[in-house]
């Protein structure tokens, strides 16, 4: 089996080399061309930097089969990619009509003024392939330099991925006899350094099937890459590494496609047609933010509460003021009412009750912060659960607590009959 | 007046190459630089790969002033920073004896064999002054590469942070009398293209001021960054400059430090003691959920609707159905009814309402998707106003909405007698 092709990433833009925004593309990028079989050799950093990056370009081009570059298709003039990239391949900037067309055609639509700065979006360098933007202004392009595959793609992730995805990755499909094959799977409620501890070699940089994760506001996902001789082959040994790891991790593991909670309750609440509902105090919002980014979800989500002060709680749901001064609004019977109350009022099957201490003030002794009461009422029933997170940060708290509910609720339903 | 020294940034490991662990500490050393007065121009993430590093270092350093290395410092054998500097250097690596005797102590105190490979770590090159690490077990050093100064710290941050400071930037203390500062201006409401189109030639790299914009969910950032012979005269002048661009952008200017409009507004809601409520359609809680991630904020905010179908508008804040016939959830007579119902159940002095059309799907030819219509109550008094995004991915919609709503809620806040 040969050596890898060797890929590199660029990144650019002023307030990333000073250090005010962290690049998180470059790693994002590199993860999947690793998992294409490629070895990422090498990130680097620019500013908006037209000579930095002519030069950059020029220079890798010379060892390396790939090169990824994001950000600097902006309409404004520290925007340079395209002039940097012409200047590499030495070839003019030339416009391209149908982009200059779209771009005009969609600012008409929105009543807004087409300005000059917005027709730098349609220059590319000539001979260069236009990469469409579904979901942005910028464009990006494809060209050859040397021996090098060249693409520019624009800096913010929500463009930047699908791009990725469905004009880069394709492209550099390999194939010279070796291939890889990549499988997930996303668990939920193991810490990872657990998970880590469990895997072991698996994690080494030479395994085959390799083992990978990552971890974000408690959903780990576990990338299980295998080389192999063959597409097929290596399809087969890491469809195999993934059923094992996924069997052996069966308590936690949600979903083999899917690392979004919310997607994965939603999917389960409009299969069975189930209404659901929310009453957060702590989370303030954000559990019902994500249930309502679901495509689809107004067909079981209604309404929701969001009871943040102890009165509201009692005005709007109907928890007695006895138990708050009782319990406490961070405790088991407080979850319990609220998810009970939410229910009865919006008609709903399944209810969702987050109400705890997102910290980094507020906590005692006994409830100290990141303590957090769950309450999930399903068909009239209730269950209550206490996590007490080991995340300190306010907004991780919050963003912990968000998937906690949403994993309990998934979970719930998963245990029900119907 | 020269330019600023310019500096690199390299990280090491190849956890970080193939995108397994983010790299943080390029981005934190490069704040540091730039606040000590060097251009920070890139950074560059390598695998552990001796001649990579090797040639890197060689490269940069004929036209750097100051290169920091973080990794590559530790016992085993993929720890290679020092055999890459000493070869860049050209000279042996030598043992420091007292490096040797005072590592081989520690691990005599913590009753840990001491194995051939710790010796490595007493290992730098030659005419390299050794920079002691606190925190660790891997000494950094120092040492000329040509004009460059070269440093090499270990990688976890909390050793290398520490070393940075007390090492590193002492040894870079600029005596040239060049100076630079840098003030921000956070706007929102105008478009990035037509503020490019304002800011003309200031964008240019080699402008002093030099302006630089980013841009997140409609906030536009503005970086104005000055140089001068001395740091008040870079204050100033750095000071004058985003003066004058606040007065010129006043309409849009909302404030110099904080970026977020929940922490803006909030801040005017805890100062006039004024309580505050919304309504959410589209936005699905997470205007509440940005609301509440302001500290403090409990003692203004105590309750909130999301009322996502027309049936929960009416049931919970009192919309008529027959206005709901007649205009539609997304109109400026439900927008209106929203935030006064909510202002009313809350008894909220403001009140916040977001009905629209996230997309992708939804939308008609006279309501497209991206159409949203926002309610803002206050003092009892309300008016709406409608928006058409030109973003289209539902979740930049409803990220685009929040903010809208909260600048309304601020200007309206503003706009009011007390």
């Amino acid at each position: 089996m040969s050596a890898l092709p060797r890929a590199a990433v660029i990144a650019t833009g002023d307030e990333l080399v000073v250090g005010r925004t962290l690049d998180t593309n470059s790693a994002a990028i590199a993860r999947r061309l690793s998992a294409a079989g490629y070895e990422p050799a090498s990130f680097l950093v620019l500013g908006d930097d037209e000579d930095g990056l002519a030069e950059a370009l020029q220079r890798l081009a010379r060892d390396h089969d790939a090169i990824v570059v994001t950000g600097g298709l902006g309409p404004t003039l520290d925007d340079v990619t395209r002039h940097a990239a012409a200047r590499a391949a030495n070839v003019e900037l030339a416009t391209d009509e149908r982009v200059l067309a779209e771009l005009q055609a969609l600012f008409a639509t929105r009543n807004r003024p087409f300005l000059p700065a917005n027709a730098r979006q349609a220059l590319f360098p000539r001979g260069a392939d236009v990469l469409a933007n579904p979901h942005g202004t910028a464009p990006g392009f494809h060209l050859l330099l040397g021996r090098a595959r060249v693409f520019a793609l624009p800096g913010p992730p929500r463009e930047m991925l699908p791009m990725l995805e469905k004009d880069v990755l394709p492209r550099l499909a390999r194939r010279d006899g070796v291939a890889s094959a990549q499988r997930f799977v996303h668990l939920f409620g193991l810490p990872e350094s657990a998970l880590a501890e469990a895997l072991g070699s698996a994690m080494r940089r030479d395994a085959n099937p390799l083992v990978g994760v990552t971890a974000k506001d408690g959903v780990l996902t576990v990338v299980v890459r295998a080389l192999d001789a063959s597409a097929p082959a290596a399809e087969e040994r890491a469809e195999a590494a993934a059923r094992e790891f996924e069997a052996r991790f069966a308590e936690y593991a949600f979903s083999r496609t899917e690392p979004d909670l919310a997607r994965v309750l939603g999917a389960e609440l409009l299969a069975r047609s189930a209404r659901v509902t929310v009453a957060e105090s702590c989370t303030g919002g954000l559990l019902a933010g994500r249930l309502t980014s679901v495509p689809g979800i107004s067909a079981v989500f209604e309404r929701g509460w969001i009871v943040y002060a102890n009165e509201a709680k009692s005005a709007e749901l109907g928890v007695e003021p006895g138990m708050l001064a009782r319990h406490g609004a961070v405790s088991s019977e407080v979850a319990a009412a609220l998810a009970l109350g939410a229910a009865r009022k919006a008609g709903a099957r399944l209810s969702l009750a987050v109400t705890g201490i997102a910290g980094p003030g507020g906590g005692t002794a006994e409830k100290p912060a990141a303590l957090v009461w769950f309450g999930v009422a399903l068909d009239g029933g209730v269950t209550t659960t206490e996590r007490r997170f080991v995340v300190r940060e306010r907004e991780l708290v919050r963003a912990f607590a968000v998937n906690t509910a949403l994993d309990l609720g998934r979970r719930a339903l998963l245990g029900s009959a119907g």
